[in-house]
Protein backbone atom coordinates (compact mmCIF):
# COMPACT_ATOMS: atom_id res chain seq x y z
CA UNK A 1 0.00 0.00 0.00
CA UNK A 2 1.27 3.55 -1.35
CA UNK A 3 -0.78 5.22 1.44
CA UNK A 4 -2.77 6.89 -1.32
CA UNK A 5 -6.01 6.28 -1.83
CA UNK A 6 -6.26 6.50 -5.97
CA UNK A 7 -2.52 4.68 -6.66
CA UNK A 8 -3.76 1.91 -4.60
CA UNK A 9 -6.79 1.14 -5.77
CA UNK A 10 -5.09 1.99 -9.28
CA UNK A 11 -2.89 -0.89 -8.49
CA UNK A 12 -5.33 -3.23 -7.28
CA UNK A 13 -8.02 -2.88 -10.37
CA UNK A 14 -4.59 -3.86 -12.35
CA UNK A 15 -4.36 -6.74 -9.99
CA UNK A 16 -7.20 -8.45 -10.39
CA UNK A 17 -7.76 -7.29 -14.12
CA UNK A 18 -11.42 -5.79 -12.53
CA UNK A 19 -12.27 -2.41 -12.44
CA UNK A 20 -15.56 -3.52 -10.57
CA UNK A 21 -16.18 -2.74 -6.32
CA UNK A 22 -18.96 -5.31 -4.93
CA UNK A 23 -21.72 -3.39 -2.83
CA UNK A 24 -22.60 -4.62 0.66
CA UNK A 25 -26.14 -3.43 1.01
CA UNK A 26 -27.69 -6.10 3.27
CA UNK A 27 -31.53 -6.76 3.42
CA UNK A 28 -32.44 -8.92 6.14
CA UNK A 29 -35.74 -10.10 3.62
CA UNK A 30 -33.48 -11.03 0.67
CA UNK A 31 -30.54 -13.29 2.89
CA UNK A 32 -30.47 -16.82 2.03
CA UNK A 33 -33.35 -18.77 3.88
CA UNK A 34 -30.82 -21.22 5.44
CA UNK A 35 -28.84 -18.25 7.17
CA UNK A 36 -32.45 -16.54 8.54
CA UNK A 37 -33.42 -20.22 9.76
CA UNK A 38 -30.37 -20.31 11.63
CA UNK A 39 -29.95 -17.12 13.31
CA UNK A 40 -34.15 -16.88 14.18
CA UNK A 41 -34.97 -13.24 15.84
CA UNK A 42 -31.17 -12.39 15.23
CA UNK A 43 -31.14 -10.10 12.39
CA UNK A 44 -27.79 -8.66 13.30
CA UNK A 45 -26.11 -11.85 13.61
CA UNK A 46 -27.63 -13.20 9.97
CA UNK A 47 -26.34 -10.26 8.45
CA UNK A 48 -22.78 -11.02 9.73
CA UNK A 49 -22.77 -14.54 8.81
CA UNK A 50 -23.95 -13.27 5.22
CA UNK A 51 -21.63 -10.28 4.87
CA UNK A 52 -18.54 -12.15 6.25
CA UNK A 53 -19.41 -15.06 3.45
CA UNK A 54 -19.71 -12.34 0.74
CA UNK A 55 -16.21 -10.79 1.78
CA UNK A 56 -14.27 -14.15 1.53
CA UNK A 57 -16.13 -15.25 -1.48
CA UNK A 58 -15.61 -12.47 -3.59
CA UNK A 59 -12.19 -11.29 -1.96
CA UNK A 60 -10.40 -13.51 -4.94
CA UNK A 61 -12.24 -11.85 -7.39
CA UNK A 62 -12.69 -7.98 -6.94
CA UNK A 63 -10.52 -5.27 -5.63
CA UNK A 64 -12.95 -3.92 -3.66
CA UNK A 65 -16.25 -4.02 -1.63
CA UNK A 66 -18.75 -0.85 -0.74
CA UNK A 67 -20.29 -1.77 2.03
CA UNK A 68 -23.51 0.71 2.52
CA UNK A 69 -24.16 1.90 6.07
CA UNK A 70 -27.42 2.32 5.65
CA UNK A 71 -28.57 -1.18 5.41
CA UNK A 72 -26.24 -1.27 8.76
CA UNK A 73 -27.94 2.03 10.55
CA UNK A 74 -31.67 0.16 10.43
CA UNK A 75 -30.10 -1.36 13.51
CA UNK A 76 -28.79 1.21 14.86
CA UNK A 77 -25.51 0.67 17.18
CA UNK A 78 -25.59 -2.99 16.84
CA UNK A 79 -25.52 -2.14 13.46
CA UNK A 80 -22.87 0.40 13.27
CA UNK A 81 -20.64 -2.44 15.20
CA UNK A 82 -21.26 -4.51 12.81
CA UNK A 83 -20.03 -1.77 9.42
CA UNK A 84 -17.09 -1.70 11.25
CA UNK A 85 -16.53 -5.25 11.75
CA UNK A 86 -16.96 -5.75 7.77
CA UNK A 87 -14.68 -3.55 7.32
CA UNK A 88 -11.80 -4.79 9.57
CA UNK A 89 -12.68 -8.28 7.52
CA UNK A 90 -12.81 -7.30 4.36
CA UNK A 91 -9.49 -5.46 4.94
CA UNK A 92 -7.62 -8.76 6.40
CA UNK A 93 -8.87 -10.42 3.38
CA UNK A 94 -6.64 -8.33 1.23
CA UNK A 95 -9.81 -5.90 -0.18
CA UNK A 96 -9.88 -2.11 -0.91
CA UNK A 97 -12.85 -0.35 1.00
CA UNK A 98 -15.51 2.46 0.38
CA UNK A 99 -17.76 2.80 3.10
CA UNK A 100 -20.90 4.47 1.57
CA UNK A 101 -21.80 7.09 3.90
CA UNK A 102 -22.63 10.09 1.52
CA UNK A 103 -22.18 12.11 4.71
CA UNK A 104 -22.18 15.88 4.08
CA UNK A 105 -22.70 19.12 6.45
CA UNK A 106 -21.10 22.41 7.27
CA UNK A 107 -17.16 22.48 7.87
CA UNK A 108 -17.24 21.96 11.67
CA UNK A 109 -19.77 18.85 11.64
CA UNK A 110 -18.09 17.77 8.62
CA UNK A 111 -15.33 17.30 10.53
CA UNK A 112 -16.65 15.36 13.19
CA UNK A 113 -18.36 13.27 10.82
CA UNK A 114 -15.25 13.04 9.12
CA UNK A 115 -13.43 12.50 12.54
CA UNK A 116 -16.02 9.02 12.93
CA UNK A 117 -15.30 7.78 9.32
CA UNK A 118 -12.34 8.30 7.37
CA UNK A 119 -9.91 9.09 10.31
CA UNK A 120 -9.77 5.91 12.15
CA UNK A 121 -7.80 3.04 12.25
CA UNK A 122 -10.54 0.94 11.67
CA UNK A 123 -12.28 3.33 9.32
CA UNK A 124 -12.46 2.38 5.50
CA UNK A 125 -10.20 3.59 2.44
CA UNK A 126 -12.87 5.83 1.22
CA UNK A 127 -15.88 7.29 1.84
CA UNK A 128 -18.74 8.81 -0.62
CA UNK A 129 -19.61 12.05 0.07
CA UNK A 130 -22.37 14.93 -0.20
CA UNK A 131 -21.41 18.34 -2.04
CA UNK A 132 -24.72 20.17 -1.22
CA UNK A 133 -22.71 22.28 1.15
CA UNK A 134 -19.90 23.33 -1.31
CA UNK A 135 -16.35 23.63 -0.51
CA UNK A 136 -16.15 23.74 3.19
CA UNK A 137 -18.50 21.18 3.54
CA UNK A 138 -16.00 18.67 1.69
CA UNK A 139 -12.13 19.80 2.90
CA UNK A 140 -12.78 18.53 6.17
CA UNK A 141 -13.10 14.48 4.77
CA UNK A 142 -10.05 15.28 2.52
CA UNK A 143 -7.76 16.88 5.58
CA UNK A 144 -8.67 14.14 7.98
CA UNK A 145 -8.07 11.24 5.60
CA UNK A 146 -4.55 13.25 5.03
CA UNK A 147 -2.50 10.76 7.41
CA UNK A 148 -3.42 7.12 6.01
CA UNK A 149 -4.07 9.14 2.51
CA UNK A 150 -7.84 8.06 2.16
CA UNK A 151 -9.91 9.09 -0.28
CA UNK A 152 -13.42 10.92 -1.19
CA UNK A 153 -16.29 10.31 -3.60
CA UNK A 154 -18.50 13.39 -4.11
CA UNK A 155 -21.68 12.82 -5.17
CA UNK A 156 -21.75 14.28 -9.15
CA UNK A 157 -24.36 12.59 -10.89
CA UNK A 158 -26.97 9.88 -9.34
CA UNK A 159 -27.87 6.68 -10.81
CA UNK A 160 -31.48 6.84 -9.47
CA UNK A 161 -34.68 8.11 -11.34
CA UNK A 162 -35.75 11.23 -10.53
CA UNK A 163 -31.73 12.12 -9.24
CA UNK A 164 -32.55 14.75 -12.71
CA UNK A 165 -35.16 16.34 -11.15
CA UNK A 166 -32.19 18.38 -9.00
CA UNK A 167 -29.46 17.55 -10.76
CA UNK A 168 -30.04 18.55 -14.52
CA UNK A 169 -31.23 22.22 -13.35
CA UNK A 170 -28.96 24.22 -15.81
CA UNK A 171 -27.67 27.68 -16.12
CA UNK A 172 -28.14 29.91 -19.12
CA UNK A 173 -25.02 28.77 -21.06
CA UNK A 174 -26.48 25.39 -20.51
CA UNK A 175 -24.25 23.87 -17.77
CA UNK A 176 -25.82 21.43 -15.55
CA UNK A 177 -25.61 21.39 -11.77
CA UNK A 178 -24.14 18.28 -12.02
CA UNK A 179 -21.15 19.62 -14.60
CA UNK A 180 -21.25 22.43 -12.29
CA UNK A 181 -20.16 20.30 -9.15
CA UNK A 182 -17.60 18.15 -11.31
CA UNK A 183 -16.05 21.54 -12.10
CA UNK A 184 -15.94 21.94 -8.25
CA UNK A 185 -14.51 18.40 -8.09
CA UNK A 186 -11.99 18.62 -10.40
CA UNK A 187 -10.69 21.99 -8.41
CA UNK A 188 -11.16 20.54 -5.31
CA UNK A 189 -8.86 17.46 -6.45
CA UNK A 190 -5.89 18.98 -7.48
CA UNK A 191 -4.04 19.53 -4.44
CA UNK A 192 -4.15 15.57 -3.60
CA UNK A 193 -2.63 13.81 -6.74
CA UNK A 194 -1.00 10.73 -6.38
CA UNK A 195 1.59 8.95 -8.32
CA UNK A 196 -0.80 7.56 -10.55
CA UNK A 197 -2.14 10.88 -11.94
CA UNK A 198 -5.41 10.71 -10.26
CA UNK A 199 -6.77 12.65 -6.93
CA UNK A 200 -7.66 11.46 -3.33
CA UNK A 201 -11.01 13.28 -4.39
CA UNK A 202 -12.72 10.71 -6.60
CA UNK A 203 -16.61 11.32 -8.03
CA UNK A 204 -20.05 9.36 -7.90
CA UNK A 205 -20.85 8.92 -11.35
CA UNK A 206 -24.07 7.09 -12.27
CA UNK A 207 -23.82 4.55 -15.11
CA UNK A 208 -27.35 5.27 -16.09
CA UNK A 209 -26.33 8.00 -18.41
CA UNK A 210 -23.39 6.74 -20.08
CA UNK A 211 -23.31 10.03 -22.44
CA UNK A 212 -22.82 12.51 -19.27
CA UNK A 213 -20.39 10.27 -18.44
CA UNK A 214 -18.17 10.75 -21.49
CA UNK A 215 -18.30 14.18 -20.87
CA UNK A 216 -17.78 14.20 -17.05
CA UNK A 217 -15.10 12.23 -17.79
CA UNK A 218 -13.44 15.11 -19.63
CA UNK A 219 -14.49 17.44 -17.41
CA UNK A 220 -12.65 15.32 -14.65
CA UNK A 221 -9.49 13.96 -15.99
CA UNK A 222 -7.93 13.97 -12.49
CA UNK A 223 -10.77 11.55 -10.64
CA UNK A 224 -11.74 8.36 -10.24
CA UNK A 225 -15.23 7.20 -11.02
CA UNK A 226 -17.14 5.47 -8.75
CA UNK A 227 -19.93 4.55 -11.19
CA UNK A 228 -23.35 3.02 -9.73
CA UNK A 229 -26.41 1.35 -11.72
CA UNK A 230 -24.87 -1.57 -13.23
CA UNK A 231 -26.98 -4.67 -13.12
CA UNK A 232 -30.00 -4.39 -11.05
CA UNK A 233 -30.37 -0.69 -11.96
CA UNK A 234 -30.20 -1.77 -15.46
CA UNK A 235 -26.67 0.00 -16.64
CA UNK A 236 -24.80 -2.41 -19.00
CA UNK A 237 -20.84 -2.46 -19.06
CA UNK A 238 -20.87 -0.79 -22.47
CA UNK A 239 -22.75 1.67 -20.44
CA UNK A 240 -20.39 2.03 -17.66
CA UNK A 241 -17.01 2.34 -20.05
CA UNK A 242 -17.35 5.87 -20.90
CA UNK A 243 -16.68 6.65 -17.18
CA UNK A 244 -12.86 4.93 -17.86
CA UNK A 245 -10.24 6.65 -19.75
CA UNK A 246 -8.82 4.80 -22.72
CA UNK A 247 -6.35 3.36 -20.85
CA UNK A 248 -8.54 1.43 -18.88
CA UNK A 249 -7.72 3.16 -15.63
CA UNK A 250 -9.93 5.85 -13.72
CA UNK A 251 -13.03 4.30 -12.78
CA UNK A 252 -14.45 1.54 -10.66
CA UNK A 253 -17.70 0.04 -11.27
CA UNK A 254 -20.30 -1.11 -7.95
CA UNK A 255 -22.95 -4.07 -8.53
CA UNK A 256 -24.66 -4.55 -5.40
CA UNK A 257 -28.00 -6.45 -5.17
CA UNK A 258 -26.95 -8.50 -8.88
CA UNK A 259 -23.98 -9.84 -7.40
CA UNK A 260 -24.90 -10.46 -3.49
CA UNK A 261 -28.55 -11.96 -4.36
CA UNK A 262 -27.80 -13.91 -7.35
CA UNK A 263 -28.75 -17.07 -5.51
CA UNK A 264 -32.09 -15.66 -6.09
CA UNK A 265 -31.40 -16.56 -10.36
CA UNK A 266 -29.35 -19.49 -9.52
CA UNK A 267 -31.30 -21.17 -6.88
CA UNK A 268 -30.13 -25.12 -8.10
CA UNK A 269 -26.70 -24.27 -6.63
CA UNK A 270 -25.05 -23.26 -3.43
CA UNK A 271 -25.61 -19.71 -3.02
CA UNK A 272 -22.29 -18.71 -2.09
CA UNK A 273 -21.37 -20.72 -5.57
CA UNK A 274 -24.16 -18.47 -7.57
CA UNK A 275 -22.78 -15.22 -5.58
CA UNK A 276 -19.16 -16.56 -7.12
CA UNK A 277 -20.16 -16.84 -10.11
CA UNK A 278 -22.31 -13.43 -10.45
CA UNK A 279 -19.12 -11.76 -9.11
CA UNK A 280 -16.46 -13.62 -11.74
CA UNK A 281 -19.26 -12.88 -14.46
CA UNK A 282 -19.28 -9.17 -13.04
CA UNK A 283 -15.71 -8.37 -13.22
CA UNK A 284 -15.20 -10.63 -16.66
CA UNK A 285 -17.89 -8.64 -18.07
CA UNK A 286 -16.92 -4.94 -17.12
CA UNK A 287 -12.99 -5.88 -17.92
CA UNK A 288 -13.76 -6.93 -21.51
CA UNK A 289 -15.61 -3.25 -21.92
CA UNK A 290 -13.03 -1.53 -20.74
CA UNK A 291 -9.47 -2.93 -20.99
CA UNK B 1 -49.14 14.68 20.91
CA UNK B 2 -51.68 14.78 17.73
CA UNK B 3 -49.43 12.35 16.06
CA UNK B 4 -48.42 14.76 12.97
CA UNK B 5 -44.92 16.57 13.60
CA UNK B 6 -45.70 19.87 12.27
CA UNK B 7 -49.20 20.00 14.62
CA UNK B 8 -47.39 19.04 17.59
CA UNK B 9 -44.23 20.84 17.10
CA UNK B 10 -46.29 23.97 16.39
CA UNK B 11 -48.47 23.53 19.69
CA UNK B 12 -45.21 23.09 21.69
CA UNK B 13 -43.54 26.37 20.53
CA UNK B 14 -46.95 28.08 21.68
CA UNK B 15 -46.92 26.47 24.99
CA UNK B 16 -43.57 27.83 25.73
CA UNK B 17 -43.57 30.94 23.72
CA UNK B 18 -40.53 29.74 22.12
CA UNK B 19 -39.82 29.04 18.31
CA UNK B 20 -36.36 27.96 19.20
CA UNK B 21 -34.73 24.91 19.59
CA UNK B 22 -31.41 23.96 21.06
CA UNK B 23 -28.90 21.65 19.25
CA UNK B 24 -26.63 19.11 20.77
CA UNK B 25 -23.51 19.36 19.37
CA UNK B 26 -21.41 18.07 22.32
CA UNK B 27 -17.51 18.17 21.01
CA UNK B 28 -15.47 16.85 23.76
CA UNK B 29 -12.62 19.13 23.76
CA UNK B 30 -14.95 21.34 24.68
CA UNK B 31 -17.26 20.01 27.69
CA UNK B 32 -17.16 21.62 30.91
CA UNK B 33 -13.09 21.04 32.62
CA UNK B 34 -14.98 19.34 35.86
CA UNK B 35 -16.68 16.96 33.53
CA UNK B 36 -13.66 15.97 31.29
CA UNK B 37 -11.64 15.70 34.36
CA UNK B 38 -14.28 13.37 36.56
CA UNK B 39 -14.80 10.73 33.67
CA UNK B 40 -10.80 10.56 32.57
CA UNK B 41 -10.25 8.48 29.06
CA UNK B 42 -14.42 7.71 29.12
CA UNK B 43 -14.80 10.30 26.82
CA UNK B 44 -18.48 8.97 25.46
CA UNK B 45 -19.43 9.02 29.29
CA UNK B 46 -18.24 12.44 29.38
CA UNK B 47 -20.54 13.59 26.70
CA UNK B 48 -23.39 11.16 28.26
CA UNK B 49 -23.43 13.42 31.45
CA UNK B 50 -22.96 17.02 29.29
CA UNK B 51 -26.03 16.05 27.24
CA UNK B 52 -28.12 14.40 30.09
CA UNK B 53 -27.35 17.76 32.25
CA UNK B 54 -28.14 20.21 29.04
CA UNK B 55 -31.01 18.50 27.93
CA UNK B 56 -32.44 18.82 31.67
CA UNK B 57 -31.44 22.18 32.02
CA UNK B 58 -32.88 23.65 28.57
CA UNK B 59 -36.07 21.23 28.92
CA UNK B 60 -38.41 23.87 30.93
CA UNK B 61 -37.26 26.33 28.25
CA UNK B 62 -37.80 25.06 25.09
CA UNK B 63 -39.84 22.78 23.39
CA UNK B 64 -37.26 20.82 21.11
CA UNK B 65 -33.33 19.69 20.82
CA UNK B 66 -31.37 19.08 18.04
CA UNK B 67 -29.29 16.06 17.84
CA UNK B 68 -26.66 16.85 15.40
CA UNK B 69 -25.30 12.89 14.91
CA UNK B 70 -21.93 13.73 13.40
CA UNK B 71 -20.71 14.64 17.34
CA UNK B 72 -22.23 10.79 18.35
CA UNK B 73 -20.65 8.96 15.26
CA UNK B 74 -16.84 10.13 16.22
CA UNK B 75 -17.66 7.03 18.75
CA UNK B 76 -18.98 5.20 16.12
CA UNK B 77 -21.29 2.42 17.81
CA UNK B 78 -20.64 3.47 21.36
CA UNK B 79 -21.81 7.38 20.17
CA UNK B 80 -24.89 5.95 17.93
CA UNK B 81 -26.02 4.06 21.17
CA UNK B 82 -25.33 7.38 23.46
CA UNK B 83 -27.77 9.15 20.10
CA UNK B 84 -30.65 7.17 20.53
CA UNK B 85 -29.93 7.24 24.75
CA UNK B 86 -30.06 11.18 24.27
CA UNK B 87 -33.28 10.97 22.46
CA UNK B 88 -35.46 8.80 24.78
CA UNK B 89 -33.70 11.13 27.48
CA UNK B 90 -35.27 14.32 25.84
CA UNK B 91 -38.81 12.68 25.39
CA UNK B 92 -39.19 11.68 28.82
CA UNK B 93 -38.18 15.23 29.60
CA UNK B 94 -41.05 16.43 27.48
CA UNK B 95 -38.78 18.11 24.09
CA UNK B 96 -39.62 16.77 21.26
CA UNK B 97 -36.41 15.86 19.20
CA UNK B 98 -35.04 16.93 15.53
CA UNK B 99 -32.70 14.29 14.64
CA UNK B 100 -30.07 15.98 12.78
CA UNK B 101 -28.67 13.68 10.34
CA UNK B 102 -28.78 14.98 6.91
CA UNK B 103 -28.95 11.75 5.22
CA UNK B 104 -29.83 10.95 1.53
CA UNK B 105 -29.71 8.57 -1.00
CA UNK B 106 -31.78 6.73 -4.07
CA UNK B 107 -34.92 4.88 -2.91
CA UNK B 108 -33.99 1.52 -1.98
CA UNK B 109 -31.08 2.85 0.25
CA UNK B 110 -33.09 6.01 1.81
CA UNK B 111 -35.89 3.25 2.63
CA UNK B 112 -32.81 1.38 4.93
CA UNK B 113 -31.97 5.09 6.27
CA UNK B 114 -35.94 5.99 7.86
CA UNK B 115 -36.22 2.33 8.89
CA UNK B 116 -32.76 3.12 11.12
CA UNK B 117 -34.12 6.73 11.92
CA UNK B 118 -37.40 7.65 10.98
CA UNK B 119 -39.57 4.84 11.80
CA UNK B 120 -38.67 3.20 14.83
CA UNK B 121 -40.29 3.72 18.03
CA UNK B 122 -37.01 4.65 19.55
CA UNK B 123 -36.51 7.88 16.57
CA UNK B 124 -36.36 11.38 16.75
CA UNK B 125 -39.88 13.02 15.81
CA UNK B 126 -38.68 14.42 12.68
CA UNK B 127 -34.78 14.33 10.91
CA UNK B 128 -33.17 16.65 8.59
CA UNK B 129 -32.51 14.81 4.94
CA UNK B 130 -30.52 15.94 1.98
CA UNK B 131 -32.80 16.54 -1.45
CA UNK B 132 -29.56 15.72 -4.10
CA UNK B 133 -31.57 12.83 -5.19
CA UNK B 134 -34.84 14.00 -5.86
CA UNK B 135 -38.42 13.75 -4.72
CA UNK B 136 -37.29 9.46 -4.88
CA UNK B 137 -34.63 9.95 -2.51
CA UNK B 138 -37.06 11.90 0.02
CA UNK B 139 -40.27 9.94 -0.41
CA UNK B 140 -39.38 6.81 2.02
CA UNK B 141 -38.96 9.13 4.95
CA UNK B 142 -41.88 10.90 4.40
CA UNK B 143 -43.65 7.04 4.46
CA UNK B 144 -41.84 5.40 6.92
CA UNK B 145 -42.67 7.66 9.20
CA UNK B 146 -46.17 7.31 8.40
CA UNK B 147 -47.57 5.66 11.32
CA UNK B 148 -46.10 8.16 14.29
CA UNK B 149 -46.57 11.57 12.00
CA UNK B 150 -43.10 11.88 12.11
CA UNK B 151 -41.61 14.60 9.64
CA UNK B 152 -38.44 15.93 7.80
CA UNK B 153 -36.59 18.95 7.17
CA UNK B 154 -35.08 18.80 3.55
CA UNK B 155 -31.88 21.12 3.21
CA UNK B 156 -33.06 23.98 0.92
CA UNK B 157 -30.57 26.81 2.04
CA UNK B 158 -27.82 25.88 4.33
CA UNK B 159 -25.91 28.99 6.17
CA UNK B 160 -22.06 27.76 5.81
CA UNK B 161 -20.07 30.13 3.52
CA UNK B 162 -19.60 28.19 0.69
CA UNK B 163 -23.17 26.79 0.63
CA UNK B 164 -23.32 29.27 -1.97
CA UNK B 165 -21.27 27.72 -4.75
CA UNK B 166 -23.78 25.15 -5.13
CA UNK B 167 -26.73 26.61 -4.28
CA UNK B 168 -26.87 29.89 -6.07
CA UNK B 169 -26.07 28.16 -9.47
CA UNK B 170 -28.92 29.78 -11.54
CA UNK B 171 -30.74 28.92 -14.62
CA UNK B 172 -32.21 31.38 -17.26
CA UNK B 173 -34.42 32.58 -15.43
CA UNK B 174 -32.77 33.36 -12.30
CA UNK B 175 -34.02 31.22 -10.54
CA UNK B 176 -31.30 29.41 -8.05
CA UNK B 177 -30.74 25.68 -7.24
CA UNK B 178 -32.07 26.52 -3.92
CA UNK B 179 -35.47 27.74 -5.34
CA UNK B 180 -35.33 25.44 -7.72
CA UNK B 181 -35.47 22.98 -4.34
CA UNK B 182 -37.60 24.84 -2.92
CA UNK B 183 -40.20 24.30 -4.93
CA UNK B 184 -39.76 20.58 -4.82
CA UNK B 185 -40.36 20.41 -0.95
CA UNK B 186 -43.63 22.52 -1.25
CA UNK B 187 -44.86 20.07 -3.82
CA UNK B 188 -43.76 17.12 -2.35
CA UNK B 189 -45.06 17.96 1.24
CA UNK B 190 -48.34 18.44 -0.19
CA UNK B 191 -50.37 15.31 0.91
CA UNK B 192 -49.25 15.57 4.47
CA UNK B 193 -50.88 18.81 6.20
CA UNK B 194 -52.02 18.46 9.65
CA UNK B 195 -54.53 21.20 11.40
CA UNK B 196 -52.06 23.34 11.55
CA UNK B 197 -51.40 23.87 7.65
CA UNK B 198 -48.33 22.73 8.25
CA UNK B 199 -47.07 19.91 6.51
CA UNK B 200 -44.91 16.77 7.66
CA UNK B 201 -42.33 18.43 5.01
CA UNK B 202 -40.27 20.75 6.36
CA UNK B 203 -37.38 22.57 4.97
CA UNK B 204 -34.02 23.84 6.13
CA UNK B 205 -33.35 27.97 5.93
CA UNK B 206 -30.22 29.32 6.66
CA UNK B 207 -30.74 32.42 9.06
CA UNK B 208 -27.59 33.98 7.62
CA UNK B 209 -29.25 35.04 4.34
CA UNK B 210 -32.77 37.30 5.50
CA UNK B 211 -33.99 37.92 2.31
CA UNK B 212 -33.52 34.85 1.04
CA UNK B 213 -35.19 33.55 3.63
CA UNK B 214 -38.28 35.90 2.95
CA UNK B 215 -38.53 34.50 -0.28
CA UNK B 216 -38.44 31.08 0.34
CA UNK B 217 -40.99 31.74 2.61
CA UNK B 218 -43.48 32.79 0.11
CA UNK B 219 -42.49 29.79 -2.08
CA UNK B 220 -42.94 27.24 0.49
CA UNK B 221 -46.18 28.58 2.94
CA UNK B 222 -46.68 24.90 4.42
CA UNK B 223 -43.53 24.49 5.19
CA UNK B 224 -41.80 25.02 8.70
CA UNK B 225 -38.71 26.21 8.32
CA UNK B 226 -35.65 24.78 10.67
CA UNK B 227 -33.55 27.92 10.99
CA UNK B 228 -30.11 27.19 11.44
CA UNK B 229 -26.98 29.80 11.93
CA UNK B 230 -27.91 32.82 14.94
CA UNK B 231 -25.36 32.90 17.73
CA UNK B 232 -21.95 31.35 16.76
CA UNK B 233 -22.67 31.60 13.16
CA UNK B 234 -23.79 34.76 13.19
CA UNK B 235 -27.50 35.73 12.94
CA UNK B 236 -29.33 37.80 14.54
CA UNK B 237 -32.99 37.24 15.86
CA UNK B 238 -33.85 39.72 13.42
CA UNK B 239 -31.99 38.14 10.76
CA UNK B 240 -33.91 34.93 11.92
CA UNK B 241 -37.67 36.67 11.90
CA UNK B 242 -38.29 36.37 7.93
CA UNK B 243 -38.56 33.29 8.23
CA UNK B 244 -41.55 33.19 10.08
CA UNK B 245 -44.76 34.31 9.25
CA UNK B 246 -46.70 37.41 10.17
CA UNK B 247 -48.90 35.19 12.64
CA UNK B 248 -45.72 33.83 14.39
CA UNK B 249 -45.90 30.64 13.39
CA UNK B 250 -43.99 28.48 10.72
CA UNK B 251 -40.59 28.31 11.98
CA UNK B 252 -38.23 27.11 14.53
CA UNK B 253 -34.63 28.24 14.95
CA UNK B 254 -31.60 26.43 16.10
CA UNK B 255 -28.51 27.60 17.80
CA UNK B 256 -26.23 25.09 19.74
CA UNK B 257 -22.52 26.13 20.37
CA UNK B 258 -23.70 29.70 21.51
CA UNK B 259 -26.01 27.90 24.45
CA UNK B 260 -24.40 24.61 25.51
CA UNK B 261 -21.10 26.18 25.84
CA UNK B 262 -21.92 29.67 27.15
CA UNK B 263 -20.23 28.83 30.21
CA UNK B 264 -17.20 29.67 28.08
CA UNK B 265 -18.35 33.38 28.31
CA UNK B 266 -19.81 33.10 31.96
CA UNK B 267 -17.35 31.24 33.85
CA UNK B 268 -18.14 32.81 37.25
CA UNK B 269 -21.32 30.87 37.58
CA UNK B 270 -22.22 27.18 37.17
CA UNK B 271 -21.43 25.37 33.79
CA UNK B 272 -25.42 24.71 33.90
CA UNK B 273 -26.61 28.13 34.97
CA UNK B 274 -24.85 29.49 32.07
CA UNK B 275 -26.45 27.57 29.94
CA UNK B 276 -29.88 27.58 31.13
CA UNK B 277 -29.67 31.49 30.90
CA UNK B 278 -28.51 31.60 27.27
CA UNK B 279 -31.04 29.24 26.38
CA UNK B 280 -33.73 31.96 28.32
CA UNK B 281 -31.92 34.92 26.20
CA UNK B 282 -31.70 32.60 23.34
CA UNK B 283 -35.80 32.36 23.22
CA UNK B 284 -36.77 35.82 24.43
CA UNK B 285 -34.49 37.36 22.00
CA UNK B 286 -36.05 35.18 18.69
CA UNK B 287 -39.61 34.97 20.36
CA UNK B 288 -39.50 38.95 21.31
CA UNK B 289 -38.27 39.74 17.36
CA UNK B 290 -41.05 37.24 15.95
CA UNK B 291 -43.88 37.48 18.18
Amino acid sequence: MSGHFADDLTAAITDKHAPVCVGLDPSYDRLPVSIREKYGDDRVGAIREFCTEVIQTVAPIVPAVKPQIAYFEIYQAAGIELYFDMIALARTAGLMIIGDIKRGDIGSTAQAYARGHVSGKNCPDAVTVNGYFGADGLEPFIEEGNADGRGIFVLVRTSNPSGATVQDFADASGKKLYQHMAEQVAALGQGSLGSSGYSRVGAVVGATYPEEARRLREMMPEQIFLVPGYGAQGASAADCATAFKLDGTGAIVNASRSVIYAFDKNPDIDWRQAIRQAAGNFATDVAAAVF
